[in-house]
């Protein structure tokens, strides 16, 4: 998509972007410990996963271990919450207040990962004008005027299922470029927008199946 | 890990288990505009997966379309819904009522598909003793008392990353069979439980990235 990709920003394996913040919260644990190095050995011991495999997911970010005693704590840290986005602000709206949204609001562990909701939209009138954890619910009618205030770029989608898609293309065409849907709703989008699907209740299926079979 | 496994209990493909709840969700959607019956080609387009796959993924369901007409959609979502284990209620605790498990609890939309919170747990005194969406919020002590009454088999798992390892096998020794971990912690389980990640903060990471990228 995008027409030009250096190596630094090229595109990197998703699965290498999943593994990544595991890394970093296992290293921020031993720099809480008082550790200063980690090995990739270290690290995948911790992860269950190949050390090779740590060794080449840190490949593609900018940092260099040092043979025997491995990577700096500090510097591996600083360069992965930069990498990851983690120290960017995005500013974010959220879409459907309701149960899952509503609680999202409430979740303010998201913005030290560089994610800030702005404001949340709704329709309901129980909602619209109301403050959830300090973030206001604006009726989505409000929306183009709150998009060229903020300039959000992410939208959160935790709408009811039958307005999924009719949300997300009336926000995509007012400027949101990224979708994190949280909604069991496959929502199409154009080329060059975003969509990341967190799917808690295909999660919830998974478990209960491995639940019902052990 | 199961010793016998019969056909219909039998070990389902994770990504087909993952894909059941987007058809479901899908159907509903369709029963809601009035329709009755569905066809594998319909889901497929509307789920943007090839028709081939949702009839396999289908298969392992216990239901059968007819010719021409396609899947009833009562009995596509009865039976779907009872699959993936949506109709069974799961007992269900919360460790760590903080930002993301305070948000948990107030999600009340997580009962309709069978996950029951009956309470949740902390060690900060401002938050036991407190309820949280009517659920009762309880000091870590006091899990093995409120295990033996409620018999809980699913753990939610939203306590600091430093702890999670530690409460994880501090609850499964007390009796919890899945833990349902929303931390960026690799947590480790013994044989027999049975671990659901629901990594927020890789998908944030895969999202910002994909957002500098287009």
């Amino acid at each position: 998509m995008a027409h030009t990709e250096s190596k630094e920003t090229g595109k990197i394996p998703e699965p290498t972007l999943r593994r990544l913040p595991w890394y970093l919260a296992f290293v921020k644990l031993l720099k809480g410990k008082g550790e200063t190095f980690v090995s990739s050995t270290q690290i995948a011991k911790a992860i269950n996963v190949d050390a090779s495999r740590v060794a080449k997911d840190l490949s593609f970010v900018n940092i260099s271990g040092k043979t025997r005693v491995g990577y700096e704590i500090d510097s591996l840290i600083a360069v992965l919450d930069e990498f990851l986005g983690f120290t960017t602000t995005h500013k974010t709206f959220l879409f459907g207040a309701g149960n899952l949204g509503g609680a999202l609001l409430q979740d303010s562990g998201l913005k030290q990962y560089g994610l800030e909701i702005v404001a949340g939209f709704d329709i309901q009138e129980s909602l619209v004008g109301k403050e959830i954890n300090g973030i206001p619910v604006f009726h989505l009618d409000d929306f183009p005027a709150l998009q060229s205030k903020y300039g959000a770029t992410i939208g959160i989608i935790t709408v009811p299922v039958e307005v999924a898609q009719s949300v997300a293309d009336y926000i995509i065409k007012g400027g949101i470029r990224a979708l994190w849907n949280f909604t069991p709703f496959r929502i199409r989008v154009p080329e060059g927008v975003v969509i990341q699907n967190t799917s808690m209740y295909s999660h919830l299926a998974v478990m209960f199946n491995r639940l019902q079979n052990y």
